[in-house]
């Protein structure tokens, strides 16, 4: 799967999140590509981007609950409703300044990300595309370490997982990355190893869990 | 009232609909202003046109399900979370190409104009203005001269009406409007002397209605 990411963001230089997701997009089939505001749009360039893509990520900060004026001009000049995208996946990554919680009724922002990205999810329809769950990253600067760990394999796996992927299939996601690891950093085997065997363990555990559930199942219908 | 509205549309030079809610816009304490493009934004000014204004207008057409982008670029400069717009009202007005069924769940849109301005709903709430429910206008082009004259009527009183505006007061509104059209027509002013009339006959009606029916409350109070 190729995996196009649009990212609108004036001021990028100074945006730790965005160099952490850039950091994170650095896989195999993912592009990272970058909306200048002092540059004028590529439109025929942009449009072929789209088309080699399957999965289309519009990555910004929220400014006044919407995008930043680049994303629209960029929707604006590039998208058309023809159909030349339908099929394709469309995903919104979006990062606030205000705690996760604030967004709710009630809340001090009175509404849920997902009402405020309407706009997105009725263009996703519009051009025939499906929309993936928004992934949201509130107040990355007040993290942990641990927390942005989690965050980066669970923003990489939205860059490339099917959206179907079930929980054995994320699993393998992370034990194929784990393999690459030892690939590329020999001295780590020895670790990387003892966790890789631990997950198979687990993995097989799962698989057999998985086939006494549906043994139950059978049965239970053979009952009916 | 001080009325500000601030146009957003690329090309107001073609638009028949900017055109009717520009002539419908000629009332005293009513301003038109429009975003160009082509001109940096004078933040300053900006800030003093909202100042000043009770009650502040966004007008554009929809794109992609949300403003143009220069009301974005606009919105990124000039609005500032400190509460000087406290108290004022805020109100939209959009026009769609569209027509209005299509925007409700199932329909060819997906979800309804409310919901897609959201984000206006969430910038309104933070600024803790009121939010004055949307004036849409759907498929302009399409609809008869008696449905635009009723329109014209119906922004006109969105632009200067006060929110809770009883039906009274709106047909006072309407009243004190033939009683200048006269002024400014004296030859119109048989005819509209006797629309005039009618007007304040039912006015009288309704006035002796209410207070029938306030006292039949009243008694129905004592009874308890």
């Amino acid at each position: 799967m190729k995996t196009l990411i649009i990212v609108a963001h004036p001021q990028l230089a100074d945006s730790a999140t965005q160099a952490f997701l850039k950091a994170g997009a650095q896989l195999p089939d993912v592009t990272w590509h970058y909306l200048d505001e002092r540059q004028s749009i590529n439109v025929a360039a942009e449009r072929q981007l789209l088309l080699v893509a399957n999965r289309v990520i519009l990555q910004f900060p929220l400014y006044w609950y919407s995008a930043p004026a680049i994303l629209q001009i960029w929707e604006e000049q590039v998208l058309q409703v023809k159909g030349s995208l339908a099929g394709k996946e469309l995903g919104v990554v979006v990062s606030t300044g205000v705690k996760a919680e604030a967004y709710q009724a009630g809340g001090a922002e009175q509404f849920t990300i997902s009402e405020l990205l309407r706009p997105f999810q009725a263009l996703t329809h519009k051009l025939q595309m499906t929309y993936l769950q928004p992934f949201v990253l509130s107040q990355f600067a007040h993290l942990s370490e641990s927390a942005k760990q989690r965050l980066f394999i669970a923003y990489q796996q939205y860059l490339t997982l099917s959206v179907s992927a079930a929980f054995s299939e994320r699993e393998s996601w992370f034990v194929e990355r784990l393999k690459r690891m030892i690939a590329a950093k020999p001295e780590l085997k020895d670790r990387v190893t003892l966790i890789l065997e631990q997950l198979e363990t687990q993995q097989e555990q799962l698989d057999e869990l998985q086939w006494t559930l549906q043994m139950m199942k059978a049965s239970e219908n053979d009952d009916e």
